[in-house]
């Protein structure tokens, strides 16, 4: 039986009237789903909402990352693909496929709107977060292609060269990123997938980066997850209960910036790839670690006492000096010695092969939401590069900066304000 | 509470008197695992008995391998390399740590015998299977580094040029190989990490590859799933409860080499890593996609009719031929077409970040294990090469044949009998 068919040209242009229209199977997954393992909340998570999902929504375990470059200079075929990769994120979101018709019930003749792989899998939890980099507004050369380098926020700009980067240009910056997170890798990269080819001739995957492990809980009903050092990380972590901290940290205001109130309800994303130099780490000693650190291994308690989330006493005296010791990590990166700036983190633990070394190339991906990177990140990762003891572990190997739009409210799509 | 200590140096030469003593949390972990989700079978799997784990156990959901180079001539060095990888093997896939002391439990002024970052993680059935490659017998120039090129089965040789082989020098060979495949990608990297701590002067990380997804069935309990191309795969594989046809095609047996008898119920991994030109493949008709595989892509069945199980009936007319082309995947590999040939297939799906056309690095780790790599695996993949529709979009860029010795018996290491 063949069934009514719908051309990838149309699904660019064809607008509203899709919105929503997932497959049966679709609907069927996002409903039956008995995928209530993994993280915690509910079987799949909306698409659209004031804010969009993936930043405060409680960690999933997977993700896949993806930077774009816009390999056109139309302003028309940058919003069409923004409507196409509306429309179909809120299908994957919700368990469908990427396109109307799915990946087996269109005509044979054409090829299919979905790739299949995700085929029978439930919705996992994924979320699909969209991001803008300077380089959409203005090009390296200072050509605005799009019509809204005067829209550009003043704080969207490469982040400065920090101690310790060895930044691979390759795994920098981007035009466009999008954060797929859930509880299933297949279902990530299936989402990533179909963006990327949706998006062909548009755009071209810049770089990409899997996360096998979340690293950070940004809600207080998830665990405190362990990074590649083997310690509990982002325990101080804004979380989503937290709504006057949020406010205050996390979310762009009214006022913010006036180049850019197309971006209130919004926030920055900051990635830094980290890499781990995990052989060396391994030989010190577990008491340098934890000095290193600042917290002990077993239960991420602060040197100083306690358990995981006690404040830590950073005046008490140890031996030749405070018991967290002044370079110690959890020191250096408090609010209380960064002017009080929190952040809201979602790391993910990565292994990419091995390096020349004869080691893992493995480390942190590490992702930060934040409302001014100028006021938070920046300084912090100053202050970090400067004096944090773990210094010594890291290797910077990829950054970028990224502005993430408010939530998409019905009939819009990702980032209509900056459009509009 | 200081602990009794036992030192890196101690791991390499304890020997039995550690085997098996996990620590408490350990023990605690292997039992009270509520872990029943992901595939199916039991919380842990057992590290020794009559064949390895991690073949025809039923294919978990996530892989980590890694090959290794032996950096050292000491054959006295490698045996006890083994031992202590045993005694960790035995230990991690149990939920314990890799050490006997544990990540935090021991003396803060010496380096913890775990990385910590499985803490709190159950065994996640997590398998170790431990492989040796042709270059561990001989190296490249002849030589005998640790004295048993005299027991190198014949048929352990580096794999012949294949048509559409490409392959990356550094994700190719190896001495040793270890696949570790768990429910949770964090248990499994954790195992490779520690692994290659212990291993550190002794060998070194030669290449190593993450998967996200199984894509093959190792038993009839387990749902088929789908590859990149978004089809079943592996649906004529092997399976854990066909005995006999294990005994003929998997398991190395009396008198199959005479040089070998150390490898009698062991096996031969043959690891692929497949780049699949999957941005190509999307722009391909459903039609076209189906013809290249000689499936269906909804339900796996052979477009000869039937359901995914059916078997094909290559004689069925079709439009202008058989309906199941002549150069159709499902036929070229087909056992009827490969003097009844049958590979027990345990492959993932991979994406390492992106290419230089602007797509994904993405593509099929695929591992297939037979009882001689001369009849079964080799044919198989030249008639694949010479005549598969499939090839068209595939690259092979990874390579590498390992021995695989058989179960580990109480009281001896992997590989006993070959240094015996």
């Amino acid at each position: 039986m063949k069934q009514p068919v719908v051309s990838r040209r149309a699904l660019f242009t064809g607008g509203a009237a899709v919105v929503g229209v997932a497959s049966g199977l679709a609907a069927a997954q996002a409903i039956d789903s008995d995928d209530t393992t993994g993280t915690t909340g509910p079987a799949a998570y909306a698409f659209r909402g004031e804010h969009q999902a993936g930043i405060v929504t409680p960690a999933q375990d997977r993700l896949h990352f993806a930077a774009f470059d816009v390999v056109t200079d139309s302003r028309e075929e940058l919003v069409e693909l923004l409507q196409a990769w509306t429309e179909a994120a809120e299908r994957m979101t919700a368990g469908g496929a990427a396109g109307p018709i799915g990946p087996t019930e269109g005509d044979a003749d054409l090829p299919p709107d979905d790739t299949g792989e995700a085929i029978g899998l439930p919705a996992s939890r994924l979320t699909l977060t969209f991001g803008f980099g300077p380089t959409l507004f203005r090009t390296p050369k200072g050509k605005d292609r799009f019509g809204i380098a005067d829209r550009q926020p003043k704080v969207l700009r490469e982040l400065p060269h920090f101690p310790a980067d060895a930044l691979d240009p390759e795994r920098s910056g981007g035009d466009l990123c999008i954060q797929a997170c859930a509880d299933d890798p297949q279902v990530a990269v299936h989402a990533i997938r179909n963006l990327a080819r949706i998006g062909f001739g548009t755009v071209a995957v810049r770089w990409s980066q899997l996360g096998f492990g979340r690293t950070s809980s940004t809600s207080t009903s998830q665990e405190t997850p362990r990074n590649l050092f083997g310690f509990k990380d982002g325990t101080a972590n804004l979380k989503a209960e937290e709504p006057e901290a949020l406010a205050d940290h996390l979310w762009v205001a009214q006022g913010d910036d006036p180049n850019a109130e197309w971006l209130v309800g919004g926030s920055y994303l900051a990635a830094r790839r980290i890499n781990m130099r995990i052989e060396t780490w391994d030989r010190q000693t577990l008491q340098d670690q934890q000095d290193i650190i600042g917290r002990t291994k077993q239960t991420g308690a602060p040197l100083s006492g306690g358990e995981e989330f006690s404040e830590p006493d950073f005046a008490m005296p140890g031996r030749g000096g405070p018991i967290i010791p002044v370079d110690a990590h959890v020191r250096v990166v408090h609010p209380t010695k960064n002017d009080g700036a929190q952040i809201l983190r979602r790391g993910y633990n990565f292994v990419d092969g091995s390096d020349d070394l004869g080691g893992l190339n493995a480390g942190l991906f590490f992702i930060a939401y934040v409302r001014d990177p100028e006021k938070q990140f920046i300084p912090m990762q100053t202050r970090m590069a400067q004096s944090d003891a773990m210094m010594e572990y890291l290797k910077f190997t990829g950054s970028a900066l990224f502005a993430v739009p408010p939530g998409t409210r019905t009939g819009e799509h990702v980032g209509a304000a900056l459009f509009a």
